[in-house]
């Protein structure tokens, strides 16, 4: 095999081949006039203030101050809409679109403003003068709709940011859907992120028979902002190859750009009509292993029909056409000529009457509006709640131990057992490891490559990429239904910006008068550092916290449910939830239940109590109060309770658990009021905070509550941590029971009443841990006895 | 094209054929030798705790306590090794490995102590009996080596914990070291992660010329942790299709597991003659455009030569051999036996000798120590630090506005001039956006499949992944050279994990005796919320902040320069600090230069001061400290600091600013000290903070400083934005000099010395932010005057 270079390629055998004529050059007419248009409104809304269809010489007065926007993904937009609307209306099609380079928003905006989707949600954007000056002077002004998609616009369920995630969403929104077509616009940028490039392999989680299509389409212009792009510069055999290789067929449009709207609606046909073969034989029984899906790849130069050069210099195909292709129109006169000759060349006379509606031809090219893209149901107002039964069902007894999440499981599958085509668990293959495996007794995994769950209809989707749950979960709950994503604890964070960027389009879309509510996005962490004492410091990091508390406070909800009945009270809770983004973190160990399932639902809707009967004194009057905030840590605050009640009796310490974090905020709308944080927290004791995370996260929460600082102390994970012992894991970061014993043994004042020789006592603790570190060491696991359920018996 | 499944592809003449008989049977038997060795070592890793040779019955007493870690990779990375080692011996090579199967450190740990290199760095881990207890009773118990790679092991050069990142640090590694070949296992497992996905590209980006090899061997065993792999259910067909996109030459290694040892040996030459090829081509001035690199596909079953069933289930092959495959070892007679007959089966008696020491011909296999795997210079001590020049070389006036990334950008070319073979640039396709644009002056970008560029050296690597640009900069750096990551200040958390895994790996090198330094990673955040009003809401993500906080104090610098010389004298300090993660935050945008070289250079020192000429009275006895942290925030402190001054000019207002947020700290070492901390931030007055990122960050680092909470108020960014102007941004969120002087004016004492009416200035105050509004959103702009630098004339 002496071939060594890429060039010597020849996958054209595998290269989809469509005859362009299948749909006739009249037939497309209608939509290369609406491309007209859109490209006319998505160059004008970057310049225009005024004069908005140059009925008037154009003058700098008529340009923006400030020019915002990116005209070089919006051509591409406007031709993939035009002819996705053509297949729509002569197909009678159920199809949405996501947009990857949402920075093109003027394009998307253009389209949706002549589709009549704008003026649907928005009456100030109708088809009248003033809504067409309110398009185009109102993008990118303060208070006008934004430079880049979001959930402002109709029919979005994704917002057009950080780059990565749209053809994940794309899966997750066709899931249990059969009817709809997902298209998906993949820029060449975003094309070459991690997120994107493992996504292409979604397709082969999609069951045909009940799940709906995706039809991704590449769109390669070349450059990103400023340097070309890897596909941009891959020859069609490397692009055929690798996209055969991920299991698509794959049609090129645009090599031969003279002839690209007949090319575009012919492929879409064909791509269609390939849609429809793969799903017909799914649904009679005859289903393909390893249908190869279409795709479509289209090559186009970036700022297509937009100004070719201006100072020499060529910006038609260039990345000087990405953002605002003549930056200096408002005071330079070659560019100001430029720019009136390039939105001139769209006839603009041809596309608005004389009172600044639409031609009748435009808008005659869509569809009925129950299948306009900017209108279909699934995109708002689609939500199903779940069916649940009540979660005392799945209690346990408060004498067991139980493992939160195994009983999390045995919940879980009856959700998916009550609701066969609404609820999905997306997961990076940990549902065993997680002790989450009941599920497995009421469905299979879903993964149609692996022929022995192929066509099963499972509604468990394992992959081992955490964006690609993410994307999923995100498609799958904004277009109506309900997810859940269990997690190791370390690697939930992986995900971290994606969840950012979700609740920013989830908070924009709460300010509208017309997104309706949608299921919240769910998460459980388990696997967490407390018991990743076996697979060691790697997978010892609970920072997905301290990135959620950042966001608004009215959208998250962060649960640490300290035993296997809180747990499920908290999962069933937050299944039924909405617009949230809800962290639930418990353990998959077998752990002590210290609430009946009376105890945890009054615990878990306060958020926050007092555990009187662990307690000295019922909790009355403590010196000191313990406080646990997750599994272990709450265990450790216990041992450390009792170890106190047994060698102090006359110490009155009160214990407290925090379930629900968010109580301890100031601002949150959980948050305890200062008589009721008081009436827990107390005034003046000591408080020594048990947590399970980073100390941070409670310094940050309680900051503004003013009788705290100076008297909390909190404990937590503090970056010490191997492949050891749990026992050693916690000593090692200051979380075991001695250390909250010493802690609050050292803080309380001296008090007669309290006749406690700290400093013995203090001794003998740390004299204990150094016994217990010796016999870890020697015999290389933790005395059987710190794992019993501490005694609070006199 | 009516093929409709991806099981008729046929790709036959792209898959690599190499004769197998190219290595005969008896070269190898030395290396299927040390096979047996190594995978017994890795068994008895796994499960013995005493009588390590088996040389008495095996009792459950000889059973550790716990069962730890992954058997499942073991055997595939014990056969990689060993043939890596032959061609390493045979040919002389200069090989490194990264192992991304991590978790199979039992593996990694067996060939290090075989060839010698566990005992060079740790003497108890010599060939002797001590030695080898040590090794197998020694691993994952509490104190010995943990049950995944990490910096404590030689030769490692990436953490073995969460998935996704081996193949962006091995090419990483090789840049710029043109004789070293980097092998680069990557398991099914991790091969599903984004990251992995499109780390495949990062070819594209190595000149043959400058740089090393890669050599990706993709391991298949067709199982995850409990759910069966995509590429393990993707056929020979669908794999060659699908890497010969990516760009490689892909053999297939295994679907004969007879005849697998001789087709390793032949399959490794073959990669490294075409290696030899590609490199010998371009460094004879004929450099192959698109050269196909090689990589293997090791087909090899889960837990291969492990125990192959236990209570009728079978585990070889399956999941089952995953982690530990006779979990109930220590107490059940059947898998007691099944260990026992397993272990044996490898004959330790033959690969030991009756002290305990490896027999000579295991020995011998090995090439000299400068050559061994785990002694390559390239994996420690081979630090290079940077030539650079004086930061004030590149430094502005005070009177000018500059641009700090504009400045740096100037420096930063100088360092790549000064330093052409040990500096690099990883960027997201940002440089130019970002204004770092004068390193073009001096450098190409590297992009060898772009014609353009192709063959010209460049050094400053553009690829839209920021998870490939920092495994790329990891790999670079822990190679012994220094990279920069500069990136808009919203999608460097994209990264988060990667950072965090990454200080884990540097935090437990600084607790070996023999990893010296290496260069620290360094980030540049520009392109920053307040500047992203005209990208929205989804630009504006300062996280990233929070997220480093909570990582080791020792390891964590976070600067914030407020202006252009500020900036490049902390990139300056930067670039030659060593072992940390250094985050710089600064502005693109031509700002204010508030101090004059040298005064920059004492503040950066310093981390904070007092800027007396921008406070009333000096600085001294204030009323109220005005703090700003980054560059528009301190920009609108010293415009309240100077409003303040006209307004109510016996108010004596100080100014501070922040520059090193880690002074703020109490446990940092750049933490001030008590005394240090009351003369900048005083003992009783208010503080007006005016921060760039999230408040919860200097609620974190100052909450332990008691004098503080209480009267520190926090402004900051609060999730609110959309496209607007810069000045909306600010006061959407508190953060404009009108919010900081009223929060001043209402927080000081009323004060006779004082005599202002905090009434009716406030009033006023929010009189014109209400003005500055109104005249927004009439003219899509910010007043002009609200950018002049402010005035403090009396």
């Amino acid at each position: 095999m002496e071939s060594l270079t890429s060039t010597e390629l020849d996958t054209s055998k595998y290269a989809v081949q469509v005859d362009i004529n299948n749909v006739s050059k009249d037939e497309i007419q209608p939509y290369i006039k609406l491309q007209r248009a859109t490209n006319f409104l998505a160059g004008a809304m970057i310049f225009l203030k005024s004069n908005i269809l140059l009925r008037n010489k154009l003058s700098f007065d008529d340009i923006k101050p400030r020019l915002l926007g990116h005209w070089g993904t919006c051509p591409a937009i406007n031709l993939i809409y035009a002819h996705c609307t053509r297949l729509i209306k002569s197909r009678q099609l159920n199809m949405i679109l996501v947009t990857g380079p949402g920075h093109g928003a003027p394009a998307n905006l253009a389209n949706l403003y002549i589709e009549g989707s704008l003026g649907k949600f928005y009456p100030e954007y109708g088809w009248s003068e003033e809504g067409l000056f309110n398009l185009i002077r109102g993008f990118s002004w303060p208070g006008g709709f934004p430079s880049h998609t979001n959930s402002e616009l109709p029919g979005q369920i994704h917002e057009g940011g950080e780059l990565g995630y749209a053809l994940a969403v794309s899966f997750g929104a066709a899931l249990d859907s059969p009817d709809l077509i997902v298209t998906c616009i993949v820029g060449d940028g975003e094309a070459e992120t991690g997120p994107t490039a493992t996504a292409w392999h979604a397709i082969k989680y999609l069951d045909p028979s009940t799940s709906g299509a995706v039809l991704p389409i590449l769109n390669l212009n070349g450059f990103k902002i400023s340097e070309r792009t890897i596909y941009g510069c891959m020859s069609d055999d490397e692009l055929v190859a690798l996209f055969t290789g991920y299991g698509y067929q794959c049609r090129i449009v645009g090599d031969d750009l003279e002839n690209i709207q007949q090319d575009m609606a012919s492929s879409l046909e064909w791509a269609h009509d390939t849609i429809r073969k793969i799903q017909k034989a799914a649904r009679s029984g005859q289903a393909i292993y390893k249908p190869r899906w279409p795709m479509l790849i289209l090559r186009s130069p970036k700022g297509w029909t937009g100004p070719k050069e201006a100072h020499g210099q060529r910006i038609e195909g260039t990345f000087h056409a990405h953002q605002v292709p003549l930056p200096a129109a408002k005071k330079d006169d070659e560019e100001l000529g430029i720019l009136e000759k390039w939105l001139k060349s769209y006839k603009p006379e041809e596309l608005f009457s004389e009172d600044y509606t639409p031609k009748q031809d435009l808008l005659d090219v869509f569809p009925d509006d129950s299948l306009k893209m900017g209108m279909r149901k699934e995109t708002y107002g689609n939500y199903h709640p779940l069916s649940l039964a009540e979660w005392q069902d799945f209690s346990v007894k408060q004498e067991e131990d139980a493992s939160p999440m195994k009983q999390a499981g045995k919940y879980l599958a009856d959700v998916i057992k009550r609701n066969p085509e609404a609820f999905r668990i997306f997961c990076p293959d940990e549902m065993m490891s997680n002790k989450l495996d009941t599920v497995f007794d009421v469905s299979e995994r879903v993964f149609e490559w692996d022929k022995d769950v192929f066509g099963k209809k499972g509604r468990i989707l394992e992959i081992l990429s955490e964006h690609t749950c993410q994307g999923m979960m995100q498609g799958y709950t904004l277009t109506g239904r309900t997810a859940l994503f269990p997690s190791y604890e370390a690697f939930l964070g992986i995900v971290t910006t994606m969840v950012i960027q979700y609740a920013k389009f989830v908070k924009m879309g709460k300010e509208t008068t017309w997104r309706p509510d949608i299921a919240s996005l769910n998460y459980i962490e388990t696997s967490t550092l407390w018991r990743q004492e076996h697979n060691g410091f790697s997978h010892q990091v609970p920072g997905f916290i301290n990135s959620l508390i950042n966001l608004k406070a009215d959208m998250v909800r962060i649960y640490l449910p300290p035993d296997a009945n809180c747990m499920i009270s908290t999962l069933h809770h937050c299944l039924q939830s909405k617009n949230y983004v809800n962290l639930m973190i418990s353990s998959k160990h077998p752990t002590s239940v210290w609430l009946t399932p009376e105890e945890a639902d009054r615990h878990c809707r306060a958020g926050v109590s007092i555990w009187r009967k662990y307690s000295s004194n019922e909790g009355a009057h403590p010196h000191v109060i313990l406080v646990g905030c997750g599994v272990e840590t709450t265990f450790e605050v216990l041992a450390a309770a009792a170890l106190l009640r047994k060698d102090c009796p006359r110490l009155r310490v009160r214990v407290v658990n925090v379930t629900d974090l968010m109580v301890l905020g100031f601002n949150h709308p959980h948050a305890l009021s200062r008589t009721e944080f008081a009436s827990i927290f107390g005034t003046h004791q000591p408080i020594i905070f048990n947590f399970h995370g980073y100390p941070s996260v409670i310094k940050d929460l309680t900051y503004d509550r003013h009788s705290v600082p100076g008297r909390l102390h909190v404990h937590g994970y503090k970056e010490e941590g191997t492949t050891t012992t749990p026992f050693h894991m916690l000593t090692a970061n200051g979380c075991s029971r001695f250390d909250i014993a010493i802690d609050a043994l050292q803080r309380v004042a001296p008090n007669d009443d309290v006749d406690i020789n700290v400093h013995e006592l203090v001794t003998e603790y740390r004299h204990r841990i150094k016994e217990h570190s010796k016999y870890i060491e020697e015999c290389g696991q933790d005395p059987a006895d710190l794992n019993e359920r501490p005694s609070f018996s006199e």
